[in-house]
């Protein structure tokens, strides 16, 4: 993979004192996603697990959900006018039973509803959407095991050493154990890459895992553990809002500004054996 | 704007003691932008200067160029069943010459080319589709400026100190002045706000200016800054390949890493007065 930095001249400045060194930045590329051959969406995206990309943004978005939905994924070969190949085109081959999401698939979440498109409406539309429920999880863990998960996603964090530029996602048994790691300029396409990951493993949904970000908890990122059948969202930042109207709505157990030896439980404390 | 926070109580632990305590999160809500009354795109974003966002987003995307092009921006009432506004619709008039953006307005900058969609072709389209070059563009700052931006931005971000959910994106004359902020839980639609009051006060292009942003320099943010006209990007982390790449290409400096007394500068190192 060595397309997942670049390495590249950088003026340093540091104290009034100017030098010149190659410094390490974490490569962006757009990657296009296909569905049955029909161009669908176009994402900036770091390369390199891009099939997992492809096939956790169609669970994302609530068109795939196991491993028997997806027949192939492969490159588009022969788009440039060469015949090369840029690798930056996805197809995704759907099985004869499921639906290929419409042109307007960016509106399943945020359908103006008779609320007048409100936050309510959007949590409304992921309920409806979700093929699992992670209400009844049977998920418990040791606080002791969630506070040491930013460092246990750090030490497995390779690129990010290099050029920190990268978000992380990584997927952990309740013992702790790391499952599954990605990386990505966009904290969207790391979580995607970590569900699609378990779609093309035939692991959805990803029962008893907890799914922990570098950054923050979006409404957006919420929604993809929901619809991933994930139990619990861990970040190193805070949530917003919405983040946590959903995670109550749906079960899951949302914990934010895990730093250190401390963090706040902001949904699904009982997963959590505390004194 | 009492909906740029919202109260919560929140289950703290902290080195195995845990209490309850009230905590302030960012709030994100979903907002639908229209055009001449359809229906264009959502974006979850954090309530306040919504017209601004729904304006500057329009700059990004190249459809609005300078204030003349919006005859009038406001929320779109009664679109709930009982005729109450929730402030999350925002219809933007365009002047009678101004081309409305088609359906497929976000391919614009992605467009798959005879390089079969690579980060070239992502470069060319923002070339073309620019209103402004920023190549030329007069500013000079001393570095001793630039390396305080980052205290100034955190001294005016009034609602970070409370959530510590909120990206922050200012716009700053040469001599470190202060002329915008903006905060929202998208690190986008915080330069998006920035930019739509520019053009709603006329501004545009914003030249002699540097935008100081929160967080990293993707492909997307130095494509913003180039759309209305900013010569200079500053980020607290690191850029992406693609972000320098654009950024080389439209002559704009962009200087990542801004932390203490340090910075890199990756391009127009000219426009800073080094020794």
């Amino acid at each position: 993979m060595g397309r997942v930095t670049v390495r590249r001249r950088v003026l340093r400045y540091r104290d009034g004192v100017v030098d010149h060194r190659p410094d390490a930045l974490a490569a962006e590329e757009p990657m296009e996603i296909r569905v049955n051959g029909r161009p669908l969406t176009v994402t900036m995206r770091t390369p390199g697990s891009d099939f997992d990309l492809a096939v956790g943004f169609l669970v994302s978005e609530g068109v795939v959900h196991r491993a028997s939905d997806v027949i192939a994924v492969r490159y588009c070969a022969g788009a440039t006018a060469d015949g090369s190949n840029t690798y930056n085109v996805v197809d995704v081959q759907l099985a004869g039973n499921v639906p290929p999401p419409d042109a307007s698939l960016e509106r399943n979440f945020y359908t103006t509803s008779s609320c007048g498109l409100c936050g309510k409406a959007s949590l409304e539309a992921v309920r409806t959407v979700s093929a699992w429920s992670v209400e009844d999880d049977p998920l418990r863990v040791s606080p002791d095991v969630v506070v040491s998960l930013p460092d246990r996603l750090r030490a497995a964090q390779k690129v990010f050493d290099s050029t920190g530029g990268l978000h992380a996602a990584g997927l952990f048994s309740s013992a702790g154990e790391l499952l599954t790691l990605r990386e990505d300029v966009g904290r969207h396409n790391a979580v995607d890459k970590v569900v699609g990951d378990g779609v093309l493993n035939g692991r959805l949904p990803l029962r008893d895992s907890i799914l922990m970000v570098s950054g923050r908890a979006s409404f957006e990122l919420v929604q993809k553990a929901v619809m991933a059948g994930i139990p619990m969202l861990a970040a190193v930042s805070a949530p917003s809002s919405l983040a946590v109207d959903l995670a109550e709505d749906n079960g899951l157990t949302l914990v934010g500004f895990l730093r250190g030896n401390s963090m706040n439980v902001y949904t699904g404390a009982e997963r959590l054996d505390l004194a």
